[in-house]
């Protein structure tokens, strides 16, 4: 029986704070930072150490707790919270975290980002075993294997369920008495360690979110490890030593905010790397260089800097949001686009643009921009994109629904050239990325530490539930295509 | 009786279209493009040559027209709408444009952008002759001006107001037959007409909405004219000739967008001249040139480039919106701010940075940025403002409240360094503003064809209603601290 | 040119109060026990003698005053507030009142319940004198008419504006020093003064209002009179004593709430009595009476006493709202009605119902809850209406759209009866109908001080613009019809 | 360890509807005649047979689907839906039915009416058993019982379950292939089934839900049993024949609709009887005889009519909510009474009133009802309650929180009434509440088939976890107190 497989997307922001003030609102602030991770829905638990809060719905955060008194009900001197991005379909109610589990000897909230990779696995045999399950989500996954384990003291209880589940995880749990992180064994999201001025430790996917809160960054949470936060501090433990770095690419790419550091490593300052690298290699006769707002201004400056061009505002982007329900007819879906994205006419007409662009996904938007651009006078529109193509999906965080979407699975360079309609087009090679981030944790991790099988296929991990089936149709269709790729 | 001056804050958005399917949604799409105009509020009116139909509101334009039905409900094929930026207390509904006054003759729409200096005056007089006004608002004006003159034919009607009222006016009305424009005799704010692919014309205060509704640019509306387009067409006129073009330079400083072409000149392409002039005019020793977002990007990376120096993210700009009610207490404000702006650690740690504003006002968001930047690491921070000092309030379409809290007018460059806590401060001078902007209509107008007065306190008119007591103290504060300003 | 007519409705709440403690919140509550006159739009205007403050939306009260500190921002001693019965079409956010006019000797609100009748010609008037309108509303007239008598006091030139206007008027105005009040010379509407414990004066449409805020009724407002509220009191005036009473019958038979008093006569009491009349005059072989809720129930239990007949609830409605969105299809909107109204088929399976309805429109419907009472097995079905048949157009206060429409202008007693499917049929006398409300300010006038116009078509008033050809007709159908209908 | 011990409030409606057009749209009207059962909160899940559809929110139905679309997409021809009424603190989303349990088998949909008494205890074993609980409600703990027995046929394990479960309780199942419904052994809660005109069968908690979406009634589901709806037609089955009806008393005397017919019993009638015989128990030398609207209109009219007595609108229900934040102060909160209720003055002032009212739980209404009608000008008020004195908390579904506030548990007769303020109280008796009712499915169940534990302390069934510590202290309470109530 062959089963429908899709990289489910849990791109999402977790936060947390132990026994601070203000708790409620500091995790607020602390999840706005991280509103670019999760559009989709919003939810905090706090705990005054008896009773639990919550309150979650989907939208933007500032919606969910838009009517006065929702977040000043949430008591307690301790919170976590989550921002999740959904895809269609998934984006119920029952599904916006954090969860929480109600138990008569003490309640569990439950945050997470990642995505499992045996869910559907591990999820059959705990329904065959009596389990009930209210989301379609995977977190719900965890809980039951740790009440599985009731006679366990609670934290070898969730050590020995974190070694049961598999893929890409980056947990947040809130208890009446302690506030518990643990990361996968490959590391896949980011996750940190913040300490307020106050001295309470915080928790958050990105060092954004600390700064945001005023938190001194302690230190990046490590492949394997549990961090116990708790009257007594911060309690340093692992469920497993088989690690191996694997931080997902995509982070550095398009995923987190320029302002964030990953293991040690500033993500603007990376981009603009990825910019300078993807100018040696994939040079352009042009007389402007043009990022595609917000996420591509960093590459683009970094390319402009290193191809001695000017670095140019060629494209605004209308920072109000503008309803999409006003857009019955094609020319008002046209009108929508550039509603989003403004080309600078007084800048592009009549040059030779070099746009850059972080990744290319559908091309659908790419094909947008070069149109945008040759509409408001550009002579030539080139665009590089500042990492590798794009050909397979991802299975620890990144929906990419499947794979035949996937522009770089479909054509060859010449055949996306022509979809996208650019004058030319070039991609950051994989080595120059990977050189581009140069993670100082790494050791001996292949791929510098880096999961890059959205651009080679080879995945760090077994994939369970994804392998059968699938995965061959994969590898076969990658054959085929696959030496036009070689780098 | 000494009477309470304020240059009241008339920077508004209007857009205009006549005889075109979906007029309705092309004048939201094109409001969306102006929102950055005004944000208080927001007002649609069509006709369908029998009725009239209009709807506005407090808010965003994308609040306003929330409810389905809202905007589908404004029928026919002509529509005028308006965004409106308000101080606050002038807020209330009866002021959110367009208005519409009901004849039994035929019904008009008016939007408004700009400030009467003598609108005071005109308003007592006609109130003295029995009119009845509903708003605060300088707009009502021209309709009781107008309908004084019932024994004239409308237009000659509209001239003869025209020259009634005094100060800067960019006038956009509604008829059931006919749309009608007018800037004046200064051109102090920026208007356009464009011509849709079916033949339609548009009218918009900057050309950035043309783009967006896929209109072409067909030219400037000119100082002392009007604009009237019926169902053969445009037709140029004019209410005087006795005119000289002074447009407000801070269009071009900070409020129209970058993608927008006034007078045949590309904003972000000014912006950025200003960047490389006051590299020139203020250099600095700096490892790293940072920009404002959003408005002074353009100018930090002329900056850059001129002073062979990187252009760097160091400056984050959070896209999303946070409630601002939850901020009761001080550490919480302090967090308010953090979450619109942030320091990217990782870029400013250790460097000295050159940070490019366009502009400094009240000085407390300079302060602000300047503290982000230290507390992020920054070694050295060294403002620069794309622009010169603020001395002097405006009478044509900006609110300062009072020049009691511009800094400018308060302290000398010194004082103000101190002030914001930078370690230099350096201004753009008036004359490279003047050069940087160099418009090509100016002919032999002062300044270039530029309204300088914020800077000079030259004022370009008389002023009418804000001419005595004021004016004077003004001029005395001037002679005291003048010497420190002289270019 | 034969102009269109329509009896436009103005049926709506005003509530004032000069000089409390909490005078928003006074109003809120006054508007609140008169929501039942109008529940399209709200308004309130506020002084506190200096600045005026204003909140007006389309709704209910409770909706527009939703959002929290809009009613609190209303500040200062003085209030006066409007709930508006609007027809759509006219239900846009300019005709809410209550409307605030600004002068610089002075802001005047006014709000208004009734109709003039020459509001056409006076608007021509005014217009062709440089008048500017912007609602469709009677209600701006009066402000220009007053601001045309500049050189006279205030109350000199209200007073001879108000012999200017005709028809049906309640005005209630408030200014930074004294609130006023003045009624038609008719008193068509009801309009009472009260006064708190604290010696505050308040005005309202209704006594229950006064209930409401815990103020003592001190009279009705009389036809003819100006009541001035101010620092020193009450002061009772009259701007004619050309007056004779005929107030609207239907402020009995539908409109005012039980609790009311109007003109010393309690509503209920009244509609009790002409239950038990109309039990006398249009007597049933029935098992059971019932009453259609919520209005007719007083009449109901008068009629139940009467018959010697048991009075039963066998009808209900639902006191929740239900969105009328969802009723795409027929049987949708079939069950519609259910949703509103249900009957109680344990009350009326096997019985003959006598049911009492209030009053006849278009007879939907009476054919509806006909057809109810039949589906819950009711054996027989007889509809007595406890006023006489609508038969004429009012335009005093009453929308009617147009009399075609109006069940009894179109057949006669049997012809009635089989549209709406009733075993039998029977209607109040007119007689009976002034005899049970029995006005004791009555004196000489005719029709016991009634405006019974309904009935028979007898205008106590000139109808002025709306004389021309409709009335022609009127009365010509009339002749055709009317033998049926004498009593 | 003493344990709180609370009669939680599940007074709630269910409405479901199998293999019909529009289901979606059925649920929505048969909740909204339901509505009266809990205003809290609202959902529905819908199914098509493979996918399953839910939307379930807190706030007023109408609230909880405003959003257009939300309805229109339950798709699906079968739903159940729940309205849910909800102490404070229990009323987060989190509690709000259905509930949706998702199985890799195919999912269920519960949703429940009651309370169950061993609820404490089965879901500590279950916990301890590894049970995962989202929720405070009993109700999870259904579907964790049917889980255990995953060896067992679905209707085998159901039945196992529910002889597992003690209390009152009414479910409500959708699978994907029927719907089913079960009743505990005592019937507390109504339940019925009925027939739509094209075949679908429909269930809900009272008739007038049927009545409403045009559903004849089948059958009331009988106590014990099982229904299960499904593509073949009706099938009646029971889970238990040691069966006894004991039907809350409440639902006749104030829960249920008047319309609603329970065993055969229409609620309106009953109430009217009940209202008889308490004019002849507690008869009263008064003028009127008022009902308390709306729940006390039907006993009103019985007592008058038994008494000879005018029945009279003598207490007015304002139909309009009026927001609650707007009552600061202490002169506010007085008023906030008068804005829900009103005393008709014209009808009482002067009057020795008999005022009837269906039921005194903590007494605070009834003295705000006396004095409002003294404050009208009452001569005398004479309360009567057709129902006995509420001296127990029931564990069956209806709070009354803790024991300490009924006003009965702490006052004898002659104490209640100086605590009202009345000058004469009286209530009807247990044996004539019993004769009112007069069930006619009883057989030769105690109390005619009734509960009537909250009058005399005397429980149908064992009370399992509210057994220890808490009755004690009821019954020495009740020893103390008891002679006064003795009948």
């Amino acid at each position: 029986m062959p089963h429908e497989i899709k990289g489910l997307n849990e791109e999402c922001g977790i936060f947390g704070v132990f026994d601070a003030n203000d708790a409620n609102h500091l995790t607020y602030f602390g999840l706005h930072a991280l509103q670019h991770r999760g559009q989709e829905g919003a939810g905090i638990v706090t705990t005054d150490g008896e009773q639990f809060y919550q309150h979650r719905d989907t939208g933007l955060l500032s919606q969910v707790f838009a009517k006065e008194g929702t977040l000043d009900g949430l008591h307690g001197r301790s919170a976590i919270g989550h921002v999740r991005y959904s895809t269609s379909g998934n984006g119920s109610l029952a599904n916006i975290q954090p969860f929480l589990f109600r138990f008569h000897d003490g309640n569990i909230a439950l945050a997470h980002n990642g995505n499992l990779t045996n869910a559907r696995t591990l999820r059959r045999q705990l329904e065959d075993e009596g389990a009930v399950f209210q989301s379609n989500s995977d977190t719900e996954i965890l809980i039951h294997l740790i009440r599985k384990k009731r006679d366990m003291p609670f934290i070898d209880a969730l050590k020995a369920s974190l070694n049961e589940v598999h893929g890409g995880f980056a947990f947040l749990m809130l208890r009446k008495d302690s506030m518990i992180a643990a990361l996968d064994p490959n590391g896949f999201r980011p996750m940190v360690v913040g300490r307020m001025p106050s001295g309470a430790y915080v928790i958050a996917s990105e060092s954004c979110a600390l700064d945001t809160v005023g938190a001194e960054l302690v230190r990046d949470v490590l492949p394997g490890e549990i961090i116990i936060i708790d009257r007594d501090g911060m309690h340093i433990d692992h469920f497993t030593t088989d690690t191996q770095l694997a931080i997902d690419s995509m982070e550095f790419i398009y995923f987190a905010r320029p302002d964030s550091n990953i293991h040690g490593i500033n993500v603007h300052t990376t981009r603009k790397k990825m910019g300078r690298m993807l100018a040696k290699e994939q040079p352009v006769d042009a007389d402007i260089v043009v990022g595609v707002p917000n996420s591509s201004l960093s590459a683009a400056s970094g390319y402009a800097e290193a191809a001695g061009l000017p670095y140019e505002m060629g494209l605004i982007k209308n920072q109000y949001v503008a309803r999409t329900f006003i857009a019955p007819s094609q020319t008002q879906r046209d009108l929508g686009v550039r509603m989003k994205l403004s080309a600078v006419r007084g800048v592009v007409a009549g040059k030779r643009v070099a746009v850059i662009d972080d990744s290319i996904v559908r091309g659908t938007t790419s094909r947008r921009i070069v149109k945008l651009l040759r509409d408001a006078g550009a002579a030539e529109v080139h665009m590089r994109i500042a990492s590798p193509a794009f050909r397979f999906p991802c299975f620890y965080g990144i929906d990419f629904s499947t794979r035949a979407e996937l522009l770089a699975a479909n054509y060859d360079l010449e055949g996306m050239r022509q979809t996208i309609g650019a004058d030319s087009l070039g991609f950051l090679s994989k080595s120059s990325l990977i050189k581009a981030i140069g993670l100082p944790d790494a050791g001996d991790a292949p791929n510098g530490g880096l999961t890059v099988a959205y651009f080679d296929g080879q995945y760090p991990t077994p994939l369970y539930d994804y392998e059968a089936g699938y995965l061959a149709s994969l590898h076969k269709q990658q054959k085929m295509m696959g030496d036009a790729w070689n780098e």
